[in-house]
């Protein structure tokens, strides 16, 4: 039994890893179409959420039949459990890539976003693929030491969201009430996906080592 | 073990009631903290999300405790594994009414809302409760036609959700950007709580029945 579950729970990882790259994959394309205007990207992303979706139910399903065949027991089923935990993360980054794709696509052909904030656009795009990225690397390499930096690239993501707030608040904004929403919403999907990251990594760490690391802390807008 | 396996499974499905029931009032007092400016009602809330987070710890140790040491296969598993999600998405919500006591905070003494939404909110906190309150009813009762006013409940709330945007993008919005802002997001936090709770509600009636009603639907902005 050992082995068979050591075996399937290999390729549960390798699994957990392509939805990482899916997910980057994602909100590149949906920062691209974003920043760009780009309405086939964006409805590439849109059509291609189906995939994530499809892809985080044949995780739990792998999961569900490791558990049902194997009955593992103590840190065996901490892991398979965290597993399924870290699929679900990964499907909702998915659809906070939709969701950029989708605010893309409402506003084409004219940008979503005023030329002052999308440099900041541009950057938490730029984070947010790159902790889907690393979550990835971690899974593949098993290097816990990759983990730690995907705090920190989080800490980065919430300093460039408080200070995108406050140009939104500033009362020299000057786009209006309408983009002010829509800049606001945004900003809240990138800084949504990077907690799910990091909750992925933690959950990743988990399974490599049997350890939580921290806490998972959840946003605190 | 079938005996073991159902005491311990009924008393998993009692203590998501109480969670149902606690996130239920969270939202009742956010709200209230909301409309009302009331501080002392916002720590409350704020002071008692502990509480949730450790029911939630309480429900998932239960869980792995079933699964441990009942290893159940087929349906039991997936009705375990239910659990397991409906607490996850149970501790979200309370996250959810704190942002909501929080932004209350944040403003104190001045109100969150102008008075042009604030019937608006008025309602969208009583459908949350509501809400919450019917998922409750469904665990206690196993009553699965309880199960169905949820959807309708959801579909209320997105409704309020919209026109709430569409006076927020009109061109006589004359509170500013600031409070556009604030309301963007509470109107958010109240929309996702209600797709929590049809998702809770839906995991609810798989544990009771055994059957996944329809698709789980994620928000769609």
């Amino acid at each position: 039994m050992r082995e068979a579950y050591h075996n399937e729970l290999g390729q549960l990882a390798d699994n957990l890893a392509s939805m990482c790259s899916m997910v980057a994959e994602a909100m590149e394309l949906a920062t691209r179409a974003l920043l760009e205007a780009n309405l086939s990207l964006a409805e590439q992303v849109i059509s291609d959420d189906e995939k994530i979706d499809d892809a985080r139910s044949a995780c739990e399903e792998q999961a569900y039949a490791l558990l049902a065949l194997q009955a593992p027991v103590a840190t065996d089923l901490r892991t398979v459990l965290a597993a399924i935990h870290a699929a679900e993360s990964l499907e909702r980054m998915g659809d906070l890539a939709l969701h950029v794709a989708k605010a893309a696509r409402r506003r084409h052909p004219a940008p979503v976003l005023p030329e002052t904030v999308q440099p900041y656009f541009s950057e938490m795009g730029r984070i947010a693929v790159q902790l889907a990225r690393r979550a990835e690397e971690v899974i593949r390499s098993r290097d816990v030491a990759a983990a730690r930096a995907i705090e920190d690239a989080d800490d980065e993501m919430d300093d460039l969201h408080r200070h995108l707030f406050t140009i939104l608040m500033n009362k020299e904004w000057e786009h209006g009430v309408a983009s002010a929403v829509d800049v606001t919403l945004l900003g809240r999907f990138y800084e949504r996906y990077a907690d799910h990251a990091v909750s992925v990594a933690k959950r990743v760490v988990f399974v490599v080592t049997g350890r939580m690391p921290g806490t998972v802390n959840d946003e605190d807008l």
